[in-house]
This record gives structure tokens, sequence and C-alpha cells, in this order.
């Protein structure tokens, strides 16, 4: 086991230096708070994450959750860590005073997020599912819904979930079929499967409640006819008491990774005595669920980040202790071997996985601090904000999740054959990172979203919005001699990005729909990186002015290293545009028209 | 379980279209055999893996090796395995019939070795190692050596190994610390700890005749100081009874993938009772190991197409049924869904899957025919095909291994959440597949061998038959119209590697070797792209060829799909050199001046 799982230096460096965070308490929503108490917010986070999640990582994942009996087993740590969640206020971080929450910034309540993640994902899952469905009531239910569900999830006694997917509904969520009847006494019988619910069931809490996709009958078709619903696993009586509601869980998946978190199959209303109470109006159940969603992908993201990082801590560790070789230039075999961290071929993969982690956050929280503008801004800013959030979701969710896997991958091969086994966290962080460019919607999901929808919405504004919002970091680079050579680049790059779009969208206009999103996933990838070097730029305008001071030496050594791992990025990872770009500028259709039969031989 | 894990069609294509296995039935050594008897071998191949290997791959995953009582039982397959692929002649496809082999081409001989691997890659393993370390005796020891050990490991009775890894040498093997003391009764006094040793101990077989690597006291430091021995795990009496020879698994490791073949780590002599019998000359160890080496590394490359193989049609099977969502232009939710391989995205994952597999699987086989034409050649022709053999090993160990794993990756994306879940395969090629950039030396390693040694020898020798190689191929690809503007790319990407290397020869010169040899991994990255575009052009000529007559429609369906094919990886694959050629062609020496303590944060 390693010793550290995440930097808290960093994330001081991000919130403070770059992100600006202490200004937001400047705002009244979050006049309460001053640094010092955010810090300890997220030294009280580290601390919980160090003494309660990190230590049954690997257990949670060789006992994994067991069906039996009717009951999901889970690992014990699970009813401790949601109790102990619960009374901390851990699941209503972001909920405001007036509803029993901390009313922190997104900036800091996604960074505690990220801790938990770095130090267990399959622990973290189980809280940050409760959050985002009590959120949903919160935000759309009626009161007595909120009553009745809420408080119990914020503290920790019952599961909250996202119910979704169904055998023949998962990308195409329009096709649901899992039914409710409207009864007269105001609950809806609700009827259908639901596959791959995480956390679905479980003995840690009395209670699971499930936030679930349904159509009312009759209701229009496609994902117009869909409708949200409170659908738990025990409901409660006039009286007060739980009873059993009729969901059952006939089975749980058998997973790769992610392994410390049960992903059940439910059948519900077998027994035609399953009750769901609708949130908000009838149809609206998706525009609903996609707060919650587009808040879960920023989390993939996050957690994606998060487990990238804890590898990339393991491997550093590894590689200053493991000794193998020497250098290349040292023909003498008399000579002792020394720490494989000196040779070059190991720092550029530690180099890569650290550019990966370090930029993604920043990514991330890029958007945690939009939320937080978004919050307290005036109408002209929300907007804004919300633009832009909406543009950088795909990508922030991507990114991480399909690089955060590479750097795992990279990090496993430091370890040579000690990476393959199971004496050493890599290979399950490998396993358990496999997940993100699935759930919350598939990568090529989120490559469509990104240049079918979000490029294109209003005239192309939010996509304008990021152009102004890199352009401004470009040029406040320029000011710096040290940076200037970097932020051509990125102005380069994003040329390149904009005519990329205007080749694309000419496409769309001559060749439709199909050729025009054919290759969207790679488009994606373009401003994943792009979006990445951006914050890099940003962390390297902050890296300049803490560098223009005096400073202790360790500080001193923190700011190189950072800087270091900037000029890797731009120097390594912004060159692959080139390729992409190359393959952008192509109108050839070449996948469209590769007919299905062609695959016979 | 999908119902296909290789195309034999592609073979075929591949072995007597491109690669014209028929005309090496001409030449002497090769006459006892036609075509029709050669397709016959490979037929045989493909129903002992399909009856055999195949229906037991995802149990031998589920059941892995275990240690107890000192004894580490297997799978009971392996033992009937052993038994077949012995007495049907498997584990002596290439050795001589004088010495009562097959003495097949390496063409037909790497094919079959595919075959198995697609069907079960922890079951190939086996007679794999066993082979080759029987080729090491053969062909460096002495004629009692061969009569003791040989037969009993061709006829599948014992298993080999190579016995190379310690605990504190893995990719330097100068610092193996395993000591042979010399006695004056014939034998050598064996003393050490090896680690990693696939099949290294198994109840399928009564001995294990390990290949070791040890030195003798006395002997020069560094790899000149290496001699191989025959370290048998029961060794032979006078009266030819086997007894205990000291030899003790001390442990088996638990491993990410590649589960059915147990990994040991073994105590010898702990008793101070263990004989070592030298092969060949003091000292001349590792040179001896060499030969196995390279062919092993070979044999990985092959693994890994094999693998990747196998989750492509089992991923071709699963888009072709699954169905999902609606074309991106068809609006109404009212209509059927559709298999995603119409998808565009599923295309582009499946073509880049295919592309990867069929791509690697022909510089693999081009690999073999220069090992049959240095076999059959005269003197200029062996060495020729020598050094060609020489600078393509590790890029044909690598490029299959590294973009195996994204390939299958890619497969798995495919499944969605049912690619993260074990009751389908990909999970586990998933997992399988991640050793192959590890084992027989790291991808780092490989890239040093590649830029550092291979590309440099003889003044550029092997590098310049390669370059007229591949220029061969561009310039009878431009007699067809339709390939030339595909031979000029490929021409370009030439002439662009052409400068990067001399860039780096220069960087050599000027910088030393550090600095020269920091991005070998990428320049093997580099070479590896233009190879398998290399490959697939010469496919692309073959298919031509093909086209230029009248075929029945199941025919032409096969060259056109392997035609788009080939015009996928032009169009996705190789524009991924831009970037490379960009960031080699710098020479900021970042890694090599990133100080360690700036990993300190």
């Amino acid at each position: 086991m390693a010793t550290k799982f995440m930097s808290m230096r960093n994330l001081r460096f991000l919130l403070h230096e770059v992100f600006g965070l202490a200004s937001l308490t400047r705002h009244p929503y979050y006049q309460q708070y001053d640094r010092k108490m955010l810090d300890m917010v997220l030294q009280a986070a580290s601390e919980l994450a160090e003494r309660l999640l990190w230590p049954c990582f690997q257990e949670m994942d060789r006992n994994p959750p067991e069906l039996a009996d009717d009951t999901v087993k889970v690992h014990p740590v699970v009813k401790t860590m949601l109790k102990e969640f619960g009374s901390g206020g851990w699941i209503a971080t972001t909920v405001p005073e007036t509803l029993d929450g901390q009313q922190l910034p997104h900036l800091v309540s996604d960074t505690c997020q990220f801790i938990f993640c770095a130090a267990n994902y399959s622990a973290s899952a189980y809280p940050g599912l409760t959050d985002g469905a009590a959120r949903l009531i919160e935000n759309f239910g009626n009161k007595a819904l909120y009553d009745a569900y809420v408080p119990k999830m914020r503290s920790g006694q019952w599961q909250g979930t996202m119910a979704l997917t169904e055998p023949e509904a998962g990308s195409s969520l329009s096709d649901i079929t899992t039914m409710a009847e409207p009864t007269d006494k105001g609950y809806y019988k609700i009827r259908g499967q639901k596959v791959f619910i995480s956390a679905g069931d479980h003995d840690a809490v009395e209670n699971v409640v499930h936030l679930m996709l349904a159509k009312i009958a009759g209701a229009p078709p496609g994902v117009k006819g869909i409708s949200l619903f409170v659908v738990p696993k025990r409901r409660i009586t006039e009286e007060g008491a739980l009873v059993q509601n009729d969901v059952v869980t006939s089975g749980i998946f058998h997973k790769l990774g992610y392994r410390g978190c049960p992903i059940t199959q439910l059948s519900i209303g077998d027994k035609d005595n399953c009750r769901g109470y609708l949130v908000g109006k009838p149809h609206h159940g998706l525009m609903y669920m996609f707060q919650m969603m587009n808040e879960a992908r920023i989390g993939v993201g996050m957690g994606a980040t998060a487990v990238a990082t804890a590898a990339y801590y393991a491997s550093l560790e590894y590689a200053k202790t493991r000794k193998q070789g020497r250098k290349v230039s040292e023909k003498n075999p008399g000579q002792p071997q020394i720490p494989i961290i000196e040779h070059a071929d190991v720092k550029r993969m530690l180099l890569f996985q650290r550019a990966v982690v370090e930029g993604s956050l920043s990514l991330l929280l890029q958007c945690s601090q939009y939320a937080d503008l978004q919050k307290i801004g005036n109408d002209h800013e929300k907007e804004k904000y919300a633009l832009l959030l909406d543009l950088l979701t795909p990508v922030a969710k991507t990114y991480p999740s399909e690089m955060g896997i590479l750097s795992i991958s990279q990090g496993l091969q430091i370890f040579g054959g000690s990476g393959f086994c199971d004496d050493y966290p890599l290979e399950q962080y490998y396993r358990d990172a496999r997940i993100h460019p699935i759930h919350e919607g598939t990568t090529g999901i989120h490559g469509i979203d990104l240049l079918g929808r979000k490029v294109l919405m209003q005239n192309g504004k939010a996509f304008q919005l990021f152009l102004a919002e890199v352009r401004a970091a470009v040029e406040e680079a320029g000011k710096f001699p040290g940076l200037e050579p970097y932020a051509r680049e990125l102005s380069e790059g994003i040329e390149k990005l904009v005519q990329v779009t205007s080749h694309l969208v000419r496409i769309s206009q001559h060749k439709g729909p199909e050729h025009f999103l054919a290759d969207a996933t790679l488009y994606l990838d373009l401003i994943g990186i792009i979006s990445v070097a951006w914050q890099w730029l940003l962390q390297a305008i902050a890296i300049e002015k803490a560098l223009e001071k005096q400073l202790p030496a360790v500080e001193e050594t923190f700011y190189r290293g950072k800087l270091h791992t900037f000029r890797y990025f731009f120097g390594y990872e912004l060159p692959k545009i080139e390729g992409l770009v190359k393959r952008l500028s192509n109108n050839d259709g070449l996948t469209v028209e590769m007919d299905e039969a062609l695959f016979r031989d």
C-alpha cells in the first residue's frame, strides 16, 4: 500500500492561486466562510478519508458485495462511513443552510469529493449518489416528498440512487419501458426492470430511495414521455412504518473493478405492489434528471482524476524506492543500481501521469468555479457560466476518464511485473478506472453531445465563450517572457480548433448529420487536449506569479516541479492535436460508408 | 461467449497472398510440403484450439492455479492439452525432421501459435515455453543433455521454462545473483531466487526443466559473467529415477490477468542440494538466452495480437446483435432501435480494432517470413534477414502489445456497461492483455534496444534495409491508381522518420546517450505506426491484385472490407505520427533535466 493518495499542497495551489477561492467569500452567499475555515473543511475531509476510506480500499475490492437471501451484503465499513458522513454534514455540503446544509462553495465541495474518491473510489460512490438523489427531490419534489425522504438521506440512514438504465435502454434512454400507472391515491404503480443501478441495494442502510425514470401510461413517445419518480425500496405507511415496496434485487453484476460498490439489477412491481411518487410535473423527468446527470458527469471526471491521482502517488513512491539498472551512460556493471526514477523513460511516464491528473483536476475545478459563479452571479453571469459549464461537461467527464486510464496504465508499467500483481495497488486502479468512460454516458455519447449539441447551441455562443476564456489566458500568459512560447502554441491550437469546427459545420450543411458527427469522439479528444493545455497555462501563470517572490526551498521546489510538468504537457501532449486536426480536416466519410456487411470475413 | 476467435480466411490471405507461403515449398528444406498440406496443418491447429483450448478459456481464469502442500495445482485441461500437443507434434513444429520434428516453415508454425493464443492465451503458454526451452538445449547443449531432457519436453511430459528474473534483477539482467558453484562431478551446485517464472511449477507434468541464468563463482561482472544452466525440478539419477532437486516453489503471484498460467517464485538450493547442468560454454548464457528471448518477444507480439483478435470478434458479434438507439438523422423515437454496428462511432471502434489486429498480425508474419528466408537463404540473405529481424523484433513485440491493449479497450467500450462485467469476455481480454508490454522486456527497454542498438548497428545497415523494404512496397503500390495517394502518404512518413532519426543521432553526438535515448519509447511508437502502415500497404497491393479478377460476392466482400480497413489505418492511425514527429524533433531534454526532487510536492 502506498502512503499518499493525493497532494493537499496541490489542492491549495489550485483552489487559492489558480481559482481564487477566497474571493468567493466576499459574496453574501458564502460570507460565513473565510479562507482558513475552508482550508479546515478540506483538512477534515482529508482526515476522514485517511482514517475511514483509505484503509479498506483493497479490502472492499477483495470482498465484493454478495447477494444472498434477497440481501446485498456489503463491507461493514459502508455503514460506519454513511453514518459518519451523514452526521458530519458530508452528504449536504452544497445544501443551503436554510435546509440544514453546509452551503459550501462547489470548489470546496468538489475538492472534498475528489479526496474521498482518491482514497477509495467505491466507498465514495455511496454518499455521492445519495447527495445527488436528495438534491433532485429538493429541487423538483414537493414538500411532502422532501420531508419524507431527504432528511433520512442526508443523514446517511437511507441510500439514494439514479435508476435510469434498462436492459434495452442504456445509451438510448428514450427507449425505457418501465411503466407508471396513475392511481387516485396520490401514487403511481410502477412496473419494470432496471439494470446497472449503482448502490441499488445493500445492507448498510435501512432503505434505498431510487430516483427512477418511467413512462406514465399514455405518455408521448421518446424522451418527451419520461417522468421522474421516487421509488423507495421500502415505502412509508401512513403510520410511519417501513414496508416492502415490491422492488426486488434480481441480481448483482460481477465487475472488472469498482467492486466495493454493488451494481444491481432491479425487478420493480412484479407483484403489482410497487408505489412510486411523481417528482415535479409529468413528462419532465429527463429534464430534471439531467440536472443530476450533469453533476454526476462532472463527478465521474472527478472520480477518474482521483483514482489516477492515487495511482500516480503509488507509482511515484515505487519509482523512488525500487532500484534497477544504471544510467544509459554508465557502462560499469560494478556500480550500484539506481532508483528507477532516475531513468529518463520513467520520469517521462511519471510526468505523463502527473500532467494528466493535475491538468484534469484543474479542468474540473474550473467547472466547479463556473458552478459557483453561476450560483452567485447576476443574470448575465448566470447565463454565461451555465453555457460554459454545458460546453465543458462532456470534456470534463471524458478527458479525465480516457486519459486517466492511460495514465494509470503508465503507472502500472512503472512497476513492471509487480504492477501486474495484486501485491501492489496499480492493478486495482487499472480495473477500477475502466468504468469511467462508460458510466454517465459513454465517450461516444459525449462526443455527439459536444459537437452535435453544445458547440452549435445558441449559434455557437457557448463555444465562443470558451474560446474567449482560452484566449484571455493566452493573452495573460503572453506577458510572462517564460510563458510566451507556450501561449503562442496554444493560440495556434485554438485557431486550428476553430478551423476544424468550421470545416465540420460545412460538412454538416453539405453531407448531413451522419457525416458531421462521425468523428465527434475525435473532436472531443481534440478539445480535451486544448482544454487541459489551457488549464496548464492558467497554472503556469499562477506559478510564475509565485516564483516572483522569495520562497523557502521546499516551496520553490513545488513550483518548479509543477512548471516542469506544465512544460511536459506542452512538449508531449499538446502535439497530439496535430494528428487529430489532420484527421478531422478530412471529409472522406470513411466510417459512415463502411457497409456493415464489409465486417464479414 | 463469442462463437469466433479468429479468421481462417484472413490467415490464408496473409500467408498465401501477402507472404507467398507456398513459394517456400520450392526450397529443398520445405519440399516435403505443398500448399494443401500446409493448409491442413492450419486447419488441424484450428480444430485443436476450438475443441480443447477455447472451451476452458474463461474457466481457467475463474479457477487460477493454487499453491497448496508444495504443489501448484492447475486446471485439469493442462495435462490433457500437453499430452495432445506432445503426441500431435505441436511442441516440435519447427524442429528438423532429423530430430523427429515437423520441419514446418515459421510462417505456419507462428500462425498455429497465433491460433492457440487467440483461443486461450494462458493455455498456449505451457507448450510455447516448453518449445523455446527445448530449442535452447537443442542448439547449445550437448548430446547427453539433449537425450535426457528434450524428448520428454517435446512429448509434453515435462514442462520447460525460461528462468531469468530475480527480485533485484528484472530489466537489469546483469544484476542476477543466482550462483553456480562448479563441482568435479559434471554438474554445478545452484543457489538463488527466481521470480515471475511462467509455468514455473505445476501438477500437469512430472517434471519442470528450467533454462536458468546464473553466475559461475568468479565470473566477470555484468552480462559477460552470465551462464546458462538446465536446472530441473526433479533430477535424473544414474538409475534413471527422478528425485527432488531442491527447487522449491516459494510462492505464486496473484495476477490481474493471464491467470490460467501460474507465475512462480522459486527458491533454488536452499538445502545446498540443487544440481544444474551447464549449457554450452561458461559466460555465454545471455547470448544463448537471447535466441530464446528474441523468439519469445515475437511470441509476445503474436500473443498480444491473438488476444486482441479474439476480442475483436467478440465485439463484432456483440455489435451486430445488440440493438440500441437510432441513426443520428432519425428523429422519430417510434422507429425500432438499430444494431449498434450501424452507428458510425461503433464502426470507427471496430475498424480501429480490426486495423490494429490485422496490421499487427501482418507485421508478425513478416517477421516469420524473414525467419524462414534467413533459414533457407544464402549467406548474403541470411545476414540481410537476420538484420531485418533484429531491427523489427522490438517493434513486432511492442506495437501489438501496446496497441492491442487500446484495441481491446475500445472493444470493451462497444459493450458499454456489459463490457465491464464478467458475463462477457471483454473484461478478461482487457486483463489478460496488460501483461504484454511488460514481459519479455518492457516497452521502455525495447525503445532503448531499438534506437540505442538496432538502428545504429553496423552503421545503420539494418535501418537502411528496413527503409528499402518499405520503399519497395511504396513503389509497387504506386503502380495501382487506387493506392497511389496512400503510397505517397507513407513515403512522406518514411522521410519524416529518416529526418527524425538523423536529428536524434545529432543529439547523441552533441548531448550524449541520456538525451539521445530519452524519447526512445516515442521513437518506437513512431516506427511502429510506420511499420504497420507498410504492412497495410502490402496487404492493399494483394487486395488490388485479387480485385482485378472476377470474384464470388462473398470473396469480393472480404477484400472490400479489408480495403476499407486499410483506408482506416491510413486515415486515422498514420496521422498520429505528426504529433510524434513534432515531439521527437525537439531537443529540450525535458525528462532528462527533470530533477527527481521536483517530483516532491
